[in-house]
């Protein structure tokens, strides 16, 4: 009796079959009495083949044009799941992002959220209609369509839940919930029963893929309570919320990790208050996620830093820096960043200790490190990425069922 | 050093190749210090593709959730040929109808245009960028995304140009002008190079289908010069203006026909005053376009009314027709309308005359006929279609090339 969000990722949306599967869904929940938001992504490999339509036309296809672009998507998803609903007696209405009156900042490919107008989506759904709103997108002030960048949908879906006050937010996805790490690479990896925002964050932000990072903050700072389960199967997923009441013995909870990741090293440049300001704010202004950043002072005139990026940013970070006057930059490519996370960490000395100690036992040199209260990160050489995770899984005990402490 | 608009067919952007074709085109016209403003259509066969996924889902998709699904079609292909047009060094932005200012009334998949908002074009046409607008789609004031119907890109492009006071549009297509008829069927077909818009709106209304109707309405209405050109050749087209000053000794200009027409009588239907408007003005707010109609009153209680439509509209026509009380529908598909233009039969008695016995030299029957001042239609038999069309055109020899009376 309350607002239900769902939200249906690329691979749920994946064909006529699935959609008409998803629709299915939708109405399980309706019937329950529920008003029902749904969020969907892009079919399958839509958004990659429109990439590759614009790669046809440019290296460096302008951010707002891929906006404009992979926007259709989502567009196309939303449509067709209306439809499905309609064919199977229920009153439905697909929304753009612009529609849906999501409101984001001035930023091709990666904007964020700034406001939501639910005015619209009250209105259908007043009108009883089942309301489906293209996950990813969002509209600025002066009319441009910009998207959310990767996972935007599961910020869509997240964000509507917090302003609509939903009772849940589901994310339904192709896994069955939330692993200790990914079971694709590692056959001992284990479902979560629950988690909390701050460890689902760091997985999130480490590249564990299941859940955006945003989404995941959106749904910390609005109280918003995750489920993420599959679109497939019947089974619970894994619950994101506040307050975890198991398995709080286990120092590390999950193993993160990602490929594609470039150092780049710039030195020689001036050693002024304002250089790091400069750099970073020079790249954030591009869109640019830097992720480790580590800072060495060579002398006193000149300084030496040191960040992770994803390799994909490589070219436009080189454009930025070519500005530094003396600067001489270096990366290196073919890297990964390996991550434990758990907040059982900032009781528990010795566990940064315990994670080098069996990275060394592999042969495995580590490149950057980079340590929250509840997160230890690693750069690595990608070739030993998964046996890094491997090793880290079975040190840290993962694969081992627990029980919860209280339930 | 005007305003140019540019309108590109699906075929013209086709493929990646066709699309860096098109922007070579564009850029000619910007070269020569014009203001461009481009109109594209979707990309190939992609409203097929999409038509083809609806119908998976349902065979009477909601017409609502239709136009949200097909106007991706042309957003699609604005974001590609901005993205070539960069590639070329050229600034360009793409906007969808929505963006563009293109307000339409609350119809959907076929909704007229009902006023232009040309702010957003002219401010970046003032900052020097060629503005790529998205053919076949608006907005309603409500913010509900809408389709113009077949062909409406061609309107949008006029539309653009009447309200941006354009110099002249040019309609890109993939033939190279108007022809006497469809040369794809009758050899003897030859290009016309100028036409009355009155002419070229009973072609156009008859399915020629180099124009749409509703494009060639508003270049009248607004006195807009068109060329229908082709985007593969470089030779001129066919001037599409108010006076036309050759070839005016023909009487036929040109044989339109189109297949896939239904005849639809209704009798046993009360005989009032109301009962004709009923029935059309409920097929209208279907959006069902109804075509010649006869009406024959067969006793004081009761009439009949025969009328053609498209054979798509046929299932829908008939559910609107079920609430008709005491009426007897009766219907027959697999019918084609041929019909001859030309602006010289006001003055000329005796053309209908000709037209039935040329059609009866070939022993076919006429089912309907339907005059205008500078039209005649029949409906026929779908299999006598083409020879019905190439007996009229050498019965009022179109094929043989004529003098202009004055250049």
């Amino acid at each position: 009796m309350g607002i239900i969000v769902q939200k249906f990722g690329g691979t749920s949306v994946g064909s006529i079959e699935r959609i008409q599967h998803v629709a299915n869904r939708v109405i399980e929940e309706a019937q329950k009495g529920n008003e029902v938001v749904v969020v969907v992504s892009a079919m399958g490999k839509t958004t990659d083949e429109l990439v590759n339509l614009a790669n046809q036309i440019s290296n460096h296809p302008s951010k707002r044009e891929m906006d404009m672009l992979l926007s259709t998507g989502e567009q196309v998803s939303i449509a067709l799941l209306a439809m499905a609903l309609h064919e199977k007696g229920y009153k439905a209405v697909s929304l753009t992002g612009w529609q849906a009156g999501i409101m984001t900042e001035e930023m091709h490919g990666n904007a964020r959220i700034m406001n939501m107008d639910t005015t619209r989506i009250h209105r259908h759904l007043d009108e009883g209609a089942i309301v489906i709103v293209a996950g990813f997108q969002g509209v600025t002030e002066t009319g441009e369509i910009t998207t959310l960048g990767r996972g935007g949908s599961d910020t869509t879906a997240v964000a509507l839940a917090a302003a609509l006050k939903a009772d849940k937010c589901d994310i339904y996805t192709d896994v069955t919930g939330v692993f200790t790490t990914d079971p694709r690479y590692v056959k001992t990896a284990r479902k979560i029963k629950e988690i909390s925002y701050d460890e689902m964050l760091e997985l999130a932000n480490l590249g564990a893929g299941v859940l955006h990072p945003r989404a995941v903050e959106f749904a910390k700072n609005y109280e918003v309570p995750l489920e993420v389960r599959s679109s497939m199967e019947n089974e619970r997923g894994t619950m994101v919320k506040e307050e975890v009441s198991m398995e709080q013995h286990l120092i590390v909870r999950g193993i993160a990790f990602e490929d594609q990741v470039t150092r780049v090293t710039v030195d020689g440049i001036e050693n002024s208050l304002y250089t790091l300001p400069t750099i970073f704010t020079a790249l954030a202004n591009r869109g640019i996620n830097v992720d480790i950043i580590i800072q060495s002072a060579a002398n006193s005139e000149t300084t030496s830093v040191s960040f992770s990026i994803r390799t994909e940013d490589l070219q436009e970070t080189l454009q930025v820096l070519q500005s530094l006057k003396g600067a001489n930059v270096q990366y290196e490519t073919g890297l990964a960043k390996v991550s434990i996370v758990g907040s059982g960490m900032i009781s528990n000395p010795g566990v940064a200790a315990q994670m080098f100690e069996a990275l060394a036992n592999q042969g495995i040199e580590i490149k950057m490190v980079s340590t929250s209260e509840i997160k230890i990160s690693t750069v690595i050489d990608e070739k030993y990425m998964v046996s890094a995770v491997e090793a880290l899984h079975e040190a840290f005990e993962l694969a081992e069922e627990t029980v919860a402490l209280r339930s």
